[in-house]
């Protein structure tokens, strides 16, 4: 049968279930990364799993999101990543080192290989034909034991590439084209893979940037062959032994076809507040620009900060512009350096900052209200650069570029009669600045097994919740409507993020912004009965975070029951516990008021029945009928207390005794 | 009559006064310095004082304090700094074009002139041969119009300086000994002036670290002649044309000596958590170390960089140390990336920061509680690199990069045997990287004065503050006991500090600590009669921070009677409109309580006598006789409601009624 290479990386890997797209699957993953903004949970829940050593080929912790350390929480987050990685057996990247995507390409990305990231970007590993798909933390740390990942089936999306860009347009003009048709939804169920005549016009680190943004199409994954440009890429990192070619078969076909004219891209910008609302350059070109960032890892090319430094070259940013530079890694600013373009950015006024993500994720950089900030960053979402009220748009380096010089957004073609400029062809160094140093390698197993966590102040141990009962008899602490989100449940941002590592001091803002007064009752039914919340129509939508469904667990919640469900935080309870049961009649949901006594019973004989489950309203006496539908692997890890719980059994039995 | 260098500045400067230890002068100001952590309430006196256009020579405004931009209000106050730049006709220096003290040298300084700074490590230019004073916003606003400073005329330190420094050591390590000798008050109402051969080989950027960190020893400033190693430096910023030699008469004699033999120097550390807390290195080798910082201006110059970058080439940071530089100017980044040591110092593992003062001023950088923290900056008092239990040291870049290598506390004279290491020679650049385009020059008056403020969110103008009425009858809101600092009366740190351009906002925080109801029953008073607080001994002690004075004199304050008043703090209120007088029987303190309401009457006439004033209490029905101790200057000022009001009045006044 002719596969293309998503179907070649899949069914390499295929642990369970058939290629059908919304059948589940069960995939061996070959590869994991974690950063320190989810790493921190995903290093506790290696804990809670009692992990001797990671059983991965290669796992890497990065340390790349909060850089700032505006106190010692974060300087302690980094201590203790770094003791996890030499207890586990990770590659630890020191602060400084750079940010987790490019960097894992450079030095560990392998064509062919299957890798989960707790970062949603993690696709851009898909740029050296892997097949690289992000989730949340403990799905990271399943992989890390050496359990597959479970996804359903996507639909292959295949994008023919024709021609070649036109001068003053790059990747990043292709990704916001694709957008620009598409939206932030485009891409749901779907693996995007690039083919055509167009591909051997970009290089892999092009294609690092497509694959890295097409996660705003809200695509599974992207993936890309491993061809010639791969083979060019990895010889370059002095790796070339690393490559495998990957390609179509030449009568392969995919699920959905698409067509770009790469000779017919114009650049592109996305306006406030949407990565999916893109424009031509030139239909808001003149709006003034305060703020210009180069960085992030949707352009973390050596070309992509090269051009910039060309165009500047010689040059001064616009006196009320802020230059700012991200490099994207230690290597990647070693090498602009030993180009002279490092000079020459600085030279032309650039606020040159470490390595790392920064301003991308709202550490730093953040704009004055309502002054237009160009990024060559994937996201815009509204108050994401730490401003309430901002104004980010989305370009790639030339226009930024162009706007570091004019004060205003400016299609970059212009800046050839404006400053008498021809787009700048780049030399670059034929390998690059291998470094290793800021790159821990695991400890030996003898020595790794003696390391000690180091844990600071603010980290505490993931909880250790106990097996399902047979019986609940639990008051209803809460009662909620429709399209109730994780944001609702737990929110983000700087007041709550800095407690990731600390479910108990983060439960306490669970719900803070629906019922404050829930964290305490709620904790109050901890050490007892526990308790249970009564919600509407698709509860838990939006982000996939786990907290939301760690901390309600921490708080004493046994069991959810709704008129519906969103599906990830859905399996988020079950994974960690929660019974999440659907109302067989929706309008029950209105005869429960808070802090009614519930009783189910029974509940391990219905779950191994799959029947439905009988509430009885002990202050009401009322009965209600809760459906459930819970896979046979779901229905263990829910009797074993979670999923933790369910592996630490698995691993406790006898071989003969695992399935 | 022979001079020494500091009698030739301060003679030449003289408006008032004389050359009398203890005496009050009044100098006349050449040119200001101010950043943006008090620059923002500099500009906002400026525009309560309706200044149209600044007085002096020279007036620069730097942005290097706060550069993280957690959220809007910080990109917001270098937009407000900029366009008061150009409305009062100041130099603006963009974020990113480095620490003002520095900055201020390699492109302002010009020997014999003299300057204030809303900054305590002003002193820093007297490197150049400036009689160069840290003061607070007011004063430097006042020097910005035109107008005077008045300090008492101090002792002259005279050390001389003989023999040369040895290999290892450097300025650092002279500056250290000084505080080992002398601690953190061994300077006050001093000036330093070094003399002697040993000054021939200090450059001007040694003379730098020397004057910059004086300010630790308590001096009011530090002195250098300006001779030909000033003459280089300023030949080498392309500015021989502003040298001036500045040298003490032969017989010139000063009123304290003591003497340096620099070939005695050994390499010096400050522990934690003062810099007077200086041992030799080598007493505390072996100390695990887990951050190293190179920067800030007590360590700003080229050499600073470049021997690290020197001592490190080729090698790596160990793996367990955060390996942070923070370049001090983006001119210094240019010439290091010139020279090939801003490579040195990447390959060797650098995190490299924007230009600024970063983690000096606890903007960043923050370390794990307990772990050792070595910087080459100029302070490590508790917890103000941001971490509560913070261990930070201080030292010179030999002994930073030797701990950079090791993982460890190590006297830089044993690299030699480590690392097979001779102490290493650095070229330097025959001519700095000029570059002024981050620095925007005033702009002409007729533009200037179309220049409208920009004022974010968080910006609010000065209040502006009633003449002081004859008849004061008001409510005492707070009676507090001994030694009440101005920590106290308005607290510091990150939770308050954003508000600092923001008066009603940071006037919520006026003695939150002592007395949290204060803020809110004081300004029920604010629209009324005002109110009255009564304190005990040496009220006001501490930091001079003249918001002291200013928020609670917004929430309605309009006199203190204390038994008696730290001197800055006394001088504050009256330059604010509050009147503080001093109790005749210091017993009368324990009679009044909270809410009694106090009549004061007659309050011209008595000032204007010099007598004593009569307390009423109306509550009680009892008098009390209070003390005042003003200057005729401090009368006239609270009689118009404060420091800027007076400044009105004389402006508005003819000609003639000026005195």
């Amino acid at each position: 049968m002719a596969y293309n290479v998503t179907e070649k990386l899949i069914s390499s890997h295929l642990l369970s279930g058939e290629m059908t797209p919304g059948t589940e699957i069960g995939l061996h993953i070959d590869q994991t990364l974690t950063q320190d903004a989810t790493g921190t949970l995903v290093m506790l829940e290696l804990e809670a799993l009692g992990l001797d050593r990671a059983r991965t080929e290669v796992s890497v912790q990065y340390v790349d999101h909060n850089l700032l350390q505006a106190d010692s929480k974060n300087a302690e987050d980094h201590d203790f990543l770094r003791s996890a990685c030499q207890r586990f057996g990770l590659w630890f990247s020191k602060a400084g080192n750079g940010v987790s995507h490019p960097t894992h390409m450079q030095r560990f990305g392998i064509p062919g290989k299957t890798m989960v990231g707790s970062d949603s970007h993690t696709p851009a590993a898909g740029s050296l034909g892997m097949l690289a798909i992000g989730v949340g933390g403990i799905e990271v740390a399943l992989a890390i034991a050496g359990e597959p990942l479970y996804i359903r089936m996507p639909e292959i999306w295949g994008v023919r590439l024709t021609g070649e860009l036109p001068p003053w347009t790059s990747a990043k003009d292709v990704i916001l084209e694709m957008l620009r048709r598409h939206g932030v939804k485009g891409g749901v169920n779907r693996i995007v893979e690039y083919y055509g005549p167009g591909l051997s016009t970009l290089t892999a680190m092009d294609r690092h940037v497509i694959a890295n943004m097409g996660a705003e199409l809200g695509a599974t994954t992207t993936v890309f062959p491993a061809d010639d440009q791969v083979r060019a890429f990895l010889r370059a990192e002095q790796r070339e032994g690393d490559f495998v070619e990957l390609l179509s078969d030449a009568d392969a076909g995919y699920d959905v076809t698409e067509e770009i004219d790469l000779s017919t891209i114009v650049p592109l910008i996305a306006l406030p507040s949407s990565p999916g609302n893109v424009v031509p350059v030139r239909e808001v070109a003149g709006r003034p620009v305060e703020q210009v960032v180069i960085g992030s890892s949707a352009n973390p090319g050596l070309r992509d900060f090269a051009i910039v430094a060309a165009i500047v070259k010689g040059r001064q940013s616009h006196p009320g512009v802020s230059f700012d530079v991200n490099p994207s890694s230690r290597q990647i600013l070693q090498d602009l350096t030993r180009m002279g373009a490092t000079l020459d950015l600085i030279s032309a006024g650039a606020r040159l900052h470490q390595s790392g993500c920064m301003g991308c994720i709202g550490m730093g950089q953040a704009p004055a209200n309502g002054r237009n900030s160009l990024r060559t960053m994937p996201r815009n979402f509204p108050g994401r650069s730490g401003t309430k009220e901002d104004a980010v748009y989305l370009c790639s380096p030339e226009t930024a570029a162009a706007a570091v010089l004019t004060g205003a957004i400016t299609d970059p073609r212009d800046l050839e009669e404006l400053f008498d400029l021809t787009y700048p062809t780049v030399q670059f160094p034929a390998t690059s600045s291998v470094n290793l140093a800021m790159l821990e390698a695991p400890l030996p197993l003898a020595e790794a097994s003696q390391v000690e966590l180091v844990k600071g102040e603010n980290i505490s141990s993931l909880p250790v919740f106990t097996p399902l009962a047979d019986r609940i008899e639990a008051p209803v602490a809460l009662v909620v409507g429709d399209d109730i989100s994780t944001d609702e449940i737990l929110p983000a941002g700087a007041r709550v993020l800095p407690f990731r590592s600390n479910i108990p001091k983060l439960a306490r803002f669970t719900f803070d912004q629906v019922d404050e007064t829930y964290s305490t009752r709620a904790a109050e039914t901890r050490d007892t009965s526990g308790h249970i919340i009564i919600a509407g129509t698709n509860y838990g939508q939006g982000s996939s975070r786990e907290h939301a469904a760690i901390t309600p667990r921490f708080l004493g919640l046994r069991a959810v029951l709704a008129v519906s469900f969103a599906r990830i935080h859905w399996q988020n309870l079950a994974n960690f516990g929660v019974l999440a049961l659907e109302f067989a009649d929706a309008t029950d949901h209105d005869r429960i008021q808070r802090d009614d006594v519930l009783v189910l019973d029974g509940i391990r004989e219905a779950l191994a029945a799959g029947t439905e489950i009988t509430l009885h309203n002990r202050t009401r006496n009322e009965d209600y009928a809760a459906r459930q539908n819970f896979s046979q692997r779901q229905i263990d890890m829910l009797l074993a207390g979670g999923l933790i719980s369910w592996l630490h059994e698995r691993r406790a039995a006898p071989a003969h005794d695992r399935d």
